[in-house]
């Protein structure tokens, strides 16, 4: 029997308690019990989101709510930046050339974040640009972009910013509304430590006003059709009942929490790591790093995907590797999900040991020493 | 304390040992471990399905895999036919819409079964149609259409049949491969007893060469890509891993009892109540019903409504009313998900009581003691 760990960027460790809770008997979705629980979620959605804005919940992975963001936007020859520094960058970029959507890539070389200069410099020569496309981090490179300076930049704009903070919303600060934020997608698997399924996303009135007039086809994903269903206290579609119940669950335990107790949890775990991951001779890979994951890069000669491996095969640890152009180039490790200070012991005890075992030399203890010492002070 | 009863035609009740296995420990999506079981679930789809095509498993509700079918087959300006029997049969006609397919509706009077020379002689005019789009049950008004006969009828033409199985797959018999089903579509909610959240589908041969010409835009449902990934044991978009997990326990327990058996047990549930229904004195809706859900016309001047209103909130017990214009006019009681005999007592005792209190006059224990009798005799 191997005792299993997740430190995956996704999906993350869930609560046993909330897993649980999701075991309870289900739930009709169209019940006055469920309308009760989705509204209350709802209400918990705005308080973390800091948003007045609706918030929608989609029974879909995090994709599926990026798909809702360009097609109820947009219309055919319709103009979108895209920042683009990382595999979900490229994602926006995809989404929208499906759809026939005439795209200005930022290509920002993956590990650094957008300079918001470009993107105005962009904007100013493109003033039809319907919509930017952005990660708050890009979880294939642990990057955070400037959503706060971007949101300032296209707040006297008709422009609109799309947000995805799938792997950012819960874990730092997102002010959706004082930065002015017009859509932001989340997704149940990340921070809130629940099984995928569900994507969560807000939509500001500068947001609807474009959603009215675009004319891309939509219909699973028709946020009109759900803030018509969101008046009626449902959804449009079946409700993805229990994980929403666990969403509830997870909710009520941030909301005790408060914003900064939440944030400083994320903040402490990744400052750690990466105090204990720098001890150890290893270096960041992200330019901005975010509290989301710790990217570390590879030491010359190490394959980032063998350490991957052996911290699964040998030690029963989940965490992940690079994805495209970083394939075997850094090891990921995340900070979301139902962990505390013992997992990133537990992590980077398992990385030293990995690193020796593939003829890397490593002190055992010293990255370790150096978390319990960030720990001992925080 | 109110125990809690669900008989609704989804979502509907889940075993208690299938929600505890989706209560272990988060899996990550693209691990081996996880791919192995996906990889079961996949080809366990199968058998139930009675198909050597394919089988996808997609993040959405069932309404999802709809979507896909349309997109993935079609492009802007084919002509589809849509057998409209219902409110399901009408998301058909609403899906090709969006996407700028023309549609020929065939109106069958709700409750009633399609008549399949109907759609033959459609199709001797309409030599171009692309798609036949039927469901198999149709859940808004219990009836079943017969897939069996659309199915030789398009066997030797290009024309492709889509059937949406969401509440028949697992109810009862459908041969996908035997009757030529091109895309048959199910969802986690019905028979299978599971939580909503997932969609199932099928794609045959003369499904993909359809899907390799469609231009229709599509990029969370696009199955060309689902398609690549399964070849590498994973899916597209993150997987809905214990949703999944929950589904390949549902599916050994039916592959434990075999088709025939599985089947029965439906067949058995249905009739049963049926038999206690028509024994009180009331009318079954459709004309030709379905071993999925016993639909039952509301009495004369009784609200259906108030039917479903008083064993949900009296009782704790939910069964479905009528949606758009069978509103008030009958009530649902399923057959699917976690239920066994006993729970078919409790249903009709609990019609029985339900319509006393509503001042319709009443023989307790009239119905139920035909139902008692059916089990008796089989």
């Amino acid at each position: 029997m191997q005792k299993r760990y997740i430190m995956a960027p996704g999906p993350t460790a869930a609560a046993p308690e909330v897993l649980l809770k999701m075991a309870e008997p289900i739930m009709h979705h169209r019940s006055p019990q469920f309308s009760e629980i989705l509204t209350k979620v709802r209400e918990n959605l705005k308080w973390l989101f800091k948003t007045e804005n609706d918030v929608f919940i989609l029974a879909s992975s995090g994709t599926g709510a990026m798909e809702a963001s360009v097609v109820n936007l947009l219309s055919q020859g319709d103009t979108a930046i895209v920042v683009r520094g990382g595999k979900f960058g490229e994602r926006w970029t995809e989404l929208c050339e499906t759809y026939g959507v005439n795209v200005i890539n930022i290509d920002v070389p993956w590990g650094e974040a957008v300079d918001v200069s470009d993107v105005a410099k962009l904007l100013d020569e493109n003033p039809d640009v319907k919509a930017v496309f952005v990660q708050a981090h890009e979880t294939s490179t642990g990057v955070k972009h400037p959503v706060e300076e971007l949101g300032s930049l296209l707040k006297d704009r008709e422009t609109c910013l799309v947000v995805d903070a799938i792997s950012a919303m819960g874990v730092y600060d997102i002010q959706t509304d004082a930065w002015g934020l017009d859509i932001v997608v989340s997704g149940s698997q990340k921070a809130f430590g629940l099984p995928p399924g569900l994507a969560m996303l807000s939509v500001s009135e500068k947001a609807w006003k474009l959603a009215e007039k675009a004319t891309l086809p939509r219909y699973y994903f028709n946020l009109l059709k759900e803030r018509k269903a969101l008046a009626k206290q449902t959804t449009a579609f079946t409700s993805a009942v229990s994980l929403i119940i666990g969403l509830g669950e997870v909710l009520e335990d941030m909301k005790k929490m408060g914003h900064d107790n939440l944030f400083a949890h994320h903040r402490i775990l990744a400052e750690a790591t990466r105090a204990g991951i720098t001890a150890m001779g290893l270096e960041i890979f992200a330019k901005v790093p975010s509290e989301s994951i710790t990217v570390v890069k590879a030491p010359d000669g190490i394959d980032g995907q063998e350490v991957v491996k052996m911290l699964r095969e040998e030690f029963g640890i989940t965490i992940a590797g690079g994805q495209a152009q970083l394939k075997g180039k850094i090891f990921r490790i995340s900070h979301m999900g139902h962990l505390d200070q013992w997992d990133m012991i537990v992590a980077l005890a398992a990385v030293e040991r990995a690193l020796n075992k593939l003829g890397h030399p490593v002190d055992f203890g010293k990255g370790v020493a150096a978390a319990e010492a960030y720990f001992a002070a925080h």
